[in-house]
């Protein structure tokens, strides 16, 4: 009975088209954008990752990692508290308080679960709170603000005068928190966030912004938008991502000690789980250390999706514009998102995971490339012809090259 | 306003002696359990890992985590649809299928995580479901359970009785699921597995066992309890960590092929987050592969805990009686178990965090004691010496040493 209902559950979403296949890969470290795509028994191109600037295969990450496995060993052998924090965890810490100009910061074993505790503790534990969530947020924030039972109100994306709509229909006094992103992740569209700090401070409201498309790529440091946009210190909550632009894994949020060790002390997805493996937090430490100084690969990533977005735009292929490295090429269409990708994995070794319902909304089904330092011109130029190519073959539409 | 709400409550639980201070350690490769605590300023022995094989610092894990950050970088580089499913990855899943003998196993990105999206969505998307869970189940399950908006019946612990009013109670075509722990991680009691599934069957439920403190420490390969008592075949989801004996992180199910895929298809917590670390993988299917060979760890370490169990019974300081390798020493007050901790720490180089509420009931506070493989019997004199010193010190009871 069992069996048989997890069959019929499946089997919609393959008719749906949304059924999802896995790429099994393997990169090659120091040969990124470059792996062995297993299932198709073939070198391929990978154009879909968010390890934004290669640092996933940068020396000093990878260094950083084989030093603390032979001084430390693997796991960190608990949770925090129960033996598992280790003088990594608490260098990490401090280096990415320092990265935000916040008085502390705290890790999670992922961004999902930094949103889902972080965002769960404070709707369950400040009374009468109301969470004020933009319509796009990622699952992680919508399922933390759901698990904490506060009341939610849904605002509409990106628009100030619908949150303020909803602001000044609260009474002033009432606990509010405002839960945004920076970089939306599908469609690369960044936050008002000055704002929105504008409107949080009018009506009394905590601002929590999750950042994890945009540390490491943004500002000066890799603070991310509100660090470029010298708004860092106006935002209650910055969380973040080890896993994207810094190449490795984990989550945080960088805050007021005293929001961070409220956090620590109630969030159940803090407090009961093995903490990171020293060699997560040495790695990533170097990956944050490194792009706080250097901006060559920030650099490199902004030429990168620049040259991208112009070859694009000189064969005709409509791309979401937005002012951030995300390019989302639109194909409206699950099966079709799907045959694409088919064939640039199969004519072109070229890998791009289709993106498809419930990731983003039913007839927005895209392609999401993501150009980095790593890809080569002719990276770029080899993606281009094989975008012509299926454009052509499929009869999608073209933008009209007067257009742009 | 926010930030005088979160002192308050944090107030209250250094009030109640419930705060938790974190012990900043730095584990020698190698030389585990010695360790410095930064803290302190001294060399420890640690007694409360969950590294309760010292497998995270067995030269083959570290070897295969070196090797695939060699080969493969540092992260993943996205979540397991969009350029995150590794070879890595899939090697480890048919790993971890093998140990349990099922068709399918499924990686999250930590044992919580684990729990929490696969109750979640069984609860959800199984119209009607009932979920039985255990009342000493752990926080991820029960905050799985209570995510999926599942009707929830906890049935008094191990205890069958009651376990079987409520199925009884229930119609029989209603479809339910039992949750329930193989190693229960406070009192180290077991688990009747088998009676609990000759319950299921009669009843039609599902059973969903989680044997993070048994896996890789109990049965011929290190497959569990479950293995121990041949009954891998009658549980539908068996899951695990890889973060405890195995000695690096990560969590994961096994299960049937379209359960996993269910899973696979429709988890919140697993579809929208980074996958693990290639690195972590290796490492971790180095751990599982190794512990299915050899034995020598699992008996070292039974040894260790019966050597660990009789010089405390010498010394009459009280231990809870269990068949695991978990020994609690119940001292039953927040402020001396703290206190007794502390000194175990500053004056004989022990450290044993204090383990007070939430993780386990008011009136139970506990020093948890997990003897391994790698604490000498010089550890282990140490250690007795110490608690005999602290136990008459502090005038704590004594077991009347005829009673044992």
């Amino acid at each position: 009975m069992y069996d048989a209902l997890f069959r019929a559950q499946l089997d919609e979403l393959k008719n749906g088209g949304n059924y999802r296949h896995f790429a099994e890969l393997e990169r090659h470290r120091g040969q990124f954008p470059a792996a062995t795509h297993h299932g198709a028994q073939r070198e391929v191109t990978i154009w879909c990752s968010n390890d934004y600037l290669g640092m996933g295969q940068h020396p000093a990450v990878l260094q950083a990692m084989h030093g603390a496995l032979d001084t430390c060993g693997a796991g960190a052998g608990g949770t925090r508290n129960i033996s598992g924090t280790t003088h990594e965890h608490v260098l990490l810490e401090a280096e990415l308080a320092d990265l935000h100009g916040k008085q502390a910061a705290l890790l999670f074993t992922s961004g999902y679960v930094s949103n889902w505790a972080s965002l769960g503790t404070l709707g369950a534990r400040i009374p009468g709170l109301v969470i004020l969530s933009d319509a796009l947020n990622h699952a992680s924030m919508i399922e933390g603000i759901r698990h904490s039972k506060a009341e939610r109100i849904v605002w509409t994306h990106n628009d100030l005068a619908d949150l303020e709509r909803h602001l000044a229909a609260l009474p002033l006094d009432r606990p509010k928190l405002i839960a945004f992103e920076s970089v939306y992740s599908m469609d690369g569209d960044i936050a008002p966030i000055a704002e929105i700090c504008d409107l949080a401070e009018r009506y009394n409201a905590m601002t929590y912004l999750d950042e994890v498309h945009a540390v490491g790529l943004y500002g000066p440091r890799g603070g991310g938008i509100a660090e470029r946009e010298g708004l860092m210190h106006r935002i209650d909550v910055i969380q973040g991502t080890l896993g994207k632009a810094y190449g490795v894994t984990g989550g945080y949020i960088a805050a007021s000690a005293t929001l961070c060790d409220f956090i620590r002390s109630f969030a159940s997805g803090f407090i009961f789980t093995t903490a990171l493996p020293p060699a997560v937090a040495a790695g990533a430490r170097a990956a944050v250390a490194h792009l706080k100084g250097s901006q060559l690969e920030r650099a490199a990533q902004r030429r990168a999706v620049a040259s991208v977005r112009e070859a694009l735009d000189r064969i005709g292929v409509p791309h979401l514009p937005n002012p951030s490295h995300i390019i989302p090429v639109v194909v409206g269409c699950p099966q079709k998102c799907r045959y694409i990708s088919d064939r640039l994995l199969a004519e072109h070794g070229i890998y791009i995971q289709p993106i498809n319902h419930p990731t983003v909304p039913r007839g927005t089904e895209r392609l999401r490339i993501t150009p980095s330092p790593v890809h080569s011109a002719e990276d770029i130029r080899r993606l281009v012809l094989a975008l012509e190519a299926l454009w052509a073959e499929c009869q999608l539409a073209r933008r009209p090259l007067a257009a742009q």
